[in-house]
């Protein structure tokens, strides 16, 4: 059952407001079929924008990166994060140029930011961003030993004031322009996986595993 | 020939130095890779990412929107301004969860928004923005008439203080590590386009343009 939400003067949209999208569930499909997002942060008054994986439990976002990187830094001291989630679906080809869009979803996230310092909390953050990237990694992999936990942060943002935004279907020209001699329509565009490529220090016996050969972002 | 770049206290890689890039022609090959950028400002303390499409033009990359955009109302005041774009290449799938990482190539401008208000410059813009997307596209479409172009901003943010940032190439395993029974690897991640879809209304007989048929981001 989809939750209510209720956006705040921040991130109610005004224009293009048949774009917006506030319902909790809508913004979480957006959230789980993407695991690249960008998040914003200030540094002495220079706002900076950093790509990073990500994981969703619930109501929060998971980031982690080096304890040592400037960004994770920055944000474990409780400061005003944004992170923003994009998915491209398309090119809207219209006929005029004004017309001209894209198909995309995407949801913006406000927050702040706080270190995770319970050491299970924080096992199980690395797990599901492990697992939100490409599900079924992590049980075959060589887990993480204590050194390599020191040296990685994670930060939890509560998912509690965001928006989303959906831009989807055809083309929409100006009546007048319908009969403008071009072609016009959607040129669709998703993020593919290719073949796999084997390290070239593996067993070549090993087979691919099925969740790296039929990877896939769609949920 | 490859322009001289030296990073500035805010834009020189301190971590994972190696994946730093400070030459301006690979970092403007990154840019005109990319159509999509995540654009940082910020609304009374709190950041804001927003994602929007881009152009370039020499040293200067251009952005638009609705004159009326949160966004663009903010940007043209002068203030400090993070350009990120983001190319994902791949998943490199190691032995060990620590060792997994990313194939992307990234760039981050920072700096100043200026508000184009040159006619000349503005409608430039547009072509730019428009055929940084999709080239060919501008010539064979309705152009922008003047309302049109009252209704949209444009900005012109110079790129003078960036930094890129890329990881290519295979997995790289702690060396106790390469003997644990898993496959590694590189899963290959690409932004493709598929089929065109026609508009309901166009005439049928009209034949989908080359631009569109055989879009590739690959430069």
């Amino acid at each position: 059952m989809s939750q209510p939400y209720t956006p705040t003067p921040r991130t109610r949209l005004v224009r293009e407001a048949d774009r917006a999208v506030y319902d909790r569930e809508a913004a979480y499909r957006i959230l789980d079929e993407g695991f690249l997002c960008h998040v914003g942060f200030l540094v002495e008054g220079q706002p900076f924008v950093i790509p990073t994986s990500f994981g969703r439990k619930n109501d929060s976002l998971y980031i982690h990166g080096s304890a040592a990187s400037r960004m994770l830094r920055q944000l474990k001291e409780g400061v005003p994060v944004c992170i923003t989630v994009t998915l491209l679906d398309g090119l809207v080809l219209a006929r005029s140029i004004f017309n001209h869009s894209m198909n995309y979803r995407s949801v913006v996230v406000l927050g702040t930011a706080t270190l995770v310092d319970d050491p299970d909390e924080k096992i199980e953050a690395l797990r599901l961003l492990s697992e939100h990237i490409i599900p079924g990694r992590w049980a075959e992999s060589r887990q993480p030993n204590e050194r390599e936990l020191k040296a990685t942060s994670v930060l939890r943002v509560p998912i509690d004031e965001f928006s989303a935004k959906v831009r989807t279907g055809p083309v929409i020209d100006d009546e007048e322009d319908y009969s403008f001699p071009t072609w016009a329509g959607i040129l669709p565009l998703e993020m593919k996986a290719g073949l796999p490529i084997a390290d070239s220090r593996l067993d070549p016996a090993r087979e691919v595993p099925a969740y790296a050969k039929h990877y896939s972002r769609k949920r």
